[in-house]
């Protein structure tokens, strides 16, 4: 039988009057790219109406708790739809939510998807579906259903919209941020893959006037490499620290940048430095400040800088746990008493 | 602290630049109406990230199976925003995932919402996240999380779209649908609401070049209320028999009306014949056919008709069933050896 997945977007071909024989086409390309990241708690074999998953696994957990998060990928789609390059858009929403249920120290489940277009073309949909499955795929996370869309009064014309939700699990003694978060732990920092998923209304403002597909001597690549690489997923360099229960939390630096985002992992009392100097800013977020002319805080609130994932950690484990990344780390700064985060 | 639902939306409203006052007495009133979904399994409490709900009630569950769907509404959201009501949106979104896992006979755990538009208007998002969370309400399913997306050049004006992502939990034992359908067993109809979130691109059509506020003598309302009826849950009436075990499968009729949505319950080597003159159709669907020179299968493949939800139920069992159910139900057809389903 088949998941939900394949039936609903089947029925959305039909709906669409897209060509069926495409459609067929495609949905078995997508079948077998789904497939690919069930395991045996995908229990589809049983049901062909919701997507079924077997939370026995839980039952051996002492304080099971289920975490969630809903999250799109915001304009980065308008540059992905310009470029004609759709499979990062999958890659970027599976990875996003990834990253957001991991700074509670939860390990993904299941992910469910909504693509909804002004037009469907199957082509499109699977990029993106095939993106999502690879991303699930790295990330032992079943890809468990999903939602196709056809509504041309509502999206402009070649326009599409993706969003996700995942669904993970962390056992209550594991979760995060920890309340022992105190001044003196330090900041440390991960590299980013580029802009992940953030400001991309900003980025389309700076380089509105430039093809895509130019070259920057700056950034080694051409704009679209440099502005479409995929949002990066920080579970798999994360993981034995995680089983370790080194960091004391962590601060996902999405919208919002440095501020907003390392606000939310600190308790009451506590404040935060960021020594800007500490890492080196990739070119590309310097080609937007001096292409745009933006004030340079505004970079920061906006962009990931570099700098994608920050770990609390406290001093005495930075060892252990850069001991166990295995990739460069920077230490960008330290908790402290206080209420803001501040940037020297 | 506030949850990711919060979160997220203030951050928005920051980002979209709207006034902020007026932003933040829409958090206030969102936040009472989220919370008020929110019983003893969110832990909001402990975290400021994701949507957290505790799972330790599936441990007493012999085989939990989580069940989980995605869903849009479809063009329906454009006549909302034509009408100007934006509850409905939210109650429809709700249901609707209800329903798509209570035909699996799960019950919902949690909900979390996508909403997207052109510009945000807060008084319209607090509508939207009104309704969702009076649907869950009234479903003891949590609220937990929701973003809020504004993309002036993936939306046109004006417009916007809600996707939702449910997820619940059954234990295997109660999965439906059974694999003992059989040929002779009963197809007990309840009624729809109107036509809940199916066959609003045809239903704009039709009434193209109708104001939505004209009363219409046959429907004893006007345009709006009857194409704007909340997509109706079926949980609550439901209940009774689901604990009881009487049904051996259900089908939601949505896209694809009775055909599609039937022969998804049915087993290998099993039709169903529906009996059209079982129950009446319902005035609004007589006009959409009259008004739009609709064929008659076309409207049985695209509209429910006024029957939203078909029970499978064995013939001995029919009596128990009815008894159960505080409302008219119809014996619409049966299954039948076969393979299709045919309406005669």
């Amino acid at each position: 039988m088949m998941s939900l997945e394949e039936t609903n977007r089947t029925a959305s071909y039909d709906k669409a009057g897209v060509d069926i024989e495409a459609g067929n086409r495609t949905v078995g390309m997508l079948k077998a790219a789904v497939a690919a990241t069930h395991g045996p708690e995908v229990l589809s074999e049983i049901g062909a109406f919701g997507g079924l998953y077997s939370a026995e696994a839980l039952k051996s957990m002492q304080n099971p708790i289920l975490v969630s998060s809903t999250d799109g990928v915001g304009t980065k789609v308008m540059l992905a739809a310009q470029a004609g390059r759709y499979t990062v858009v999958g890659q970027d929403i599976v990875n996003h939510c990834i990253n957001d249920i991991l700074v509670q120290g939860a390990r993904p489940l299941f992910f469910l998807d909504y693509f909804a277009s002004s037009k469907l073309v199957p082509e499109i949909v699977v990029e993106v579906v095939r993106g999502m499955a690879q991303a699930c795929k790295e990330s032992d996370c079943a890809l468990l259903g999903g939602e196709t869309a056809e509504m041309p009064g509502v999206y402009h014309e070649n326009q599409f919209d993706v969003a996700g939700t995942i669904v993970g699990v962390v056992d209550r003694s594991s979760l995060l941020p920890k309340k022992t978060i105190t001044p003196g732990d330090i900041l440390v920092g991960l590299a980013s893959s580029g802009p992940h998923t953030n400001g991309y209304s900003l980025i389309r403002r700076v380089f509105a006037d430039i093809p895509l597909n130019k070259g920057f001597d700056e950034l080694d690549s051409t704009l679209a490499d440099a502005l479409l690489a995929p949002h990066r997923n920080y579970l798999p360099v994360l993981s034995k620290v995680l089983d370790a229960g080194i960091p004391k939390g962590f601060a996902h630096i999405t919208g919002g940048g440095f501020f907003d985002n390392l606000q939310r992992v600190l308790p009451k009392g506590c404040g935060a430095i960021l020594r800007k100097d500490s890492w080196a800013v990739p070119p590309l977020f310097k080609l937007i400040q001096s292409r745009g002319d933006v004030d340079q805080l505004e970079m920061y609130k906006v962009f990931n800088m570099g700098i994608g994932m920050v770990a609390v950690v406290a001093p005495a484990q930075i060892d252990s746990f850069q001991a166990m990344i295995s990739e460069e780390t920077w230490l960008i700064g330290e908790v402290i008493l206080g209420s803001a985060v501040e940037i020297v």
